[in-house]
């Protein structure tokens, strides 16, 4: 069991668009038992997408082909599949009626290039669409199945879960035989990649082969934050599933003081979860990140049940006005400073009522260094209604880095500080 | 000439890292003149590294190849490169003495798994990273460029930019005379692909082929935004560059209005253009959109010269509190309605004393509807010195969606008074 990915448009080839279709398909068809062992970008040309129609469909039992099934002129991916598949056009009613409820539901005229969306390859089932008026087509022929699905990503998603991966998984269940393989991924921040390798040692000892089973472990680096992969290969799911959770074991007892989710879990989703068990409110105060904090744990359904406010000062006048900082301290120290970082985040407690209060105040770059404060130096503060305190970082001189590390280092402070794991060293 | 890109890594094929790399890659050797034809990932296996290295390096004249440099056991590039060229590893001072920099910078105790990096193919030329502790690693043979770069991406744009890209600049320049071939892609939003399509009308009458030249346009969309690429190929620089001014000329007077960006800038950046060029100073009130807006617009370096305060109201009270929206309004027409976002624009316009207040409030989702306020309902709000006006919009019923284009639509409106284009119809 295997399968291919084939990403039809010039837009990725000069990487005006993301290949965020074949990320997300390579995820789940692999959770499905059918690895991706191919992942191909080519331009849409009606003579290379044939050719490659034809070595894709007879090497693999699944391919998906994503992009140029919209209603412009440059959309042919259904062309070369009639084509491809010797078949014709034909009226489809019920994605005509989609389609038609579709304009409706969102009051805008349907235009005449979207009456072709209705004419689908005689061949293939459509695969309806509910977001958009491009239906997934898929044909199921000699044991393989061809789907053809929009590029628009949330449309593509959508196809997927409601039609082809129920249709895969009833299709290929009876093959089940074969290995099992599951993975997990453990994410930490703030702690560099060769350093993590260090402090969990021998991997090999760690984790390993043994009893018919392989685990591997790899270390995922990016932007101060290293994920630690873990793949179980095993004859069952049950072997596969014990022998990870006693991976998991040991890798925690190593360094799970860094490991902040087990589960894909993002730090806001973490920090949000502690927060609502503990029946805890946070308030933020923002210099540098700008409103990012706030965004990213605006970002979890339900978070107004524990976060209350936020406050995105850039000015001296907005720190000493909306949080109370002091002038004398502005003064003194500066706003990138411990101790206004400190006052911002007992500021934002105390305007807000909220149990905790976090805030950060530094220079988010590209420039604006001045003298022994970098591009880059951050104090992000603390304050609950036991203690107070700041604690400094230099990250890089890139300002959509910068403030993407700091926001998530203020959230694991957050993290280890609930945690009552020791934050301030 | 043509390249291509060879990513490396099990974590590209089950889709735990988006192929960022490409895409970067693929824009920029595009810009170069050295198309990209062909983007594959295969996972971190050498014997299909060594079959794909052969395949590639014997039909593109510059293959790159991403991913699988790092210091820890899984990181097996440089292996590969060592026996596909049949060269062996020899230390480099200059690498060492980056690598040991590096950690005293960062202060940083080494590991002995970096000492490592320092070992380098005897063929390859070393390409120096100072952001991280993997060289990149250079080929040149047989009129051919191979070059493994790191995958972390700020590392490996790095190396980019200060060494493979200024080498093949100069290897190629004497081949100019081939087509010439630009691109420019214009940015819209609030406006659906289809309405956009009719709007412009018959494209090849608008735009097409004359005069040696030939000019294509593509719709791209994606999320309430829709992308128009339009790519000019001609004989000399010249050719290509009078034909894209008139093929842009075109598509403004049909559908200008619409149009924020013509040059990739990001809304943010053309609204923060646009208030500095009029010397207007802006604060934002969030409710359903948790601090995006403020954070989009701290993007944007320089921002605090334009935008003060931002203030994220998620509960009544700190609409009242902080914001000074009425209680009368919030109990007779409810958090999400018309009132409350013009009360809150006109409210953080009054306390930051900013020119412009924008407010946002609606129901991000995935939950949270009540009667006639449906998921994916926004109202934005506006306010200057002359006008105040709120706008309502429905998107969909997910949250991070509905934040991304809530928070550009709100950019939108702004943008749209800024320019005196109808921003209340």
């Amino acid at each position: 069991m295997n399968s291919a990915i084939l990403t039809i448009g010039d837009e990725i080839l000069i990487g005006q668009v993301s290949n965020t279709n074949a990320d997300y398909l390579c995820r789940k068809l692999f959770s499905l038992g059918i690895p991706v062992e191919r992942v191909l970008s080519i331009p849409d040309n009606e003579e290379e997408i044939l050719k490659e129609f034809d070595s894709a469909y007879n090497k693999y039992d699944v391919v998906v082909v994503t992009g140029g099934l919209g209603p412009t002129h440059d959309d042919i991916t259904k062309t070369c599949i009639v084509n491809f598949f010797g078949t014709r056009l034909v009226l489809d009613r019920r994605v005509l009626s989609d389609v038609r409820a579709l304009f409706k539901r969102r009051k805008i005229k349907m235009s005449a290039s979207n009456m072709g969306q209705a004419m689908v390859p005689e061949i293939a089932i459509p695969l309806r669409n509910d977001r958009g008026t491009a239906p997934g087509l898929m044909v199921v022929k000699n044991n393989k199945v061809f789907c053809a699905l929009p590029g628009v990503p949330h449309e593509m998603k959508r196809i997927c879960e409601r039609y082809l991966f129920p249709f895969l998984e009833r299709k290929y269940r009876r093959l089940k035989s074969r290995k099992v393989i599951i993975q997990k991924t453990l994410h930490t921040i703030g702690i560099s990649e060769s350093l993590l390798f260090d402090t969990i040692g021998d991997v090999n000892r760690i984790i390993g082969n043994k009893n018919g089973t392989h685990v591997s472990l790899a270390f995922l680096p990016s932007n101060y934050e290293t994920r630690l992969r873990l793949m179980v290969e095993a004859g069952s799911k049950e072997d596969a599933e014990t022998e990870m959770r006693n991976s998991i074991k040991k890798l925690r007892s190593k360094a799970g003081r860094y490991i902040y989710s087990y589960d894909e879990s993002l730090i806001q989703e973490v920090t949000g979860k502690l927060l609502k068990k503990k029946g805890l409110t946070l308030a933020v105060s923002e210099s540098c990140t700008g409103g990012l904090i706030a965004s990213k744990i605006t970002d979890v359904p339900g978070s107004s049940e524990y976060f209350l406010d936020g406050v995105i000062c850039y000015s001296n006048e907005a720190k000493m006005k909306l949080l109370g900082v002091r002038k004398s301290t502005l003064k003194k120290f500066g706003a990138v400073s411990k101790q206004t970082a400190v006052e911002m985040a007992e500021g934002i407690r105390r305007v807000s009522k909220a149990d905790i209060g976090l805030s950060t105040t530094g220079i988010a770059g590209p420039s604006g260094a001045i003298t022994d404060k970098p591009v880059g130096l951050i104090w992000i503060g603390f304050s609950d209604n036991r203690t107070s305190f700041a604690k400094k970082f230099i990250f890089t001189k890139d300002r959509l880095r910068n403030k993407e590390v700091m926001s998530k280092m203020a959230l694991e402070i957050l993290r280890r500080k609930l945690l009552g794991i020791d934050a301030e060293a």
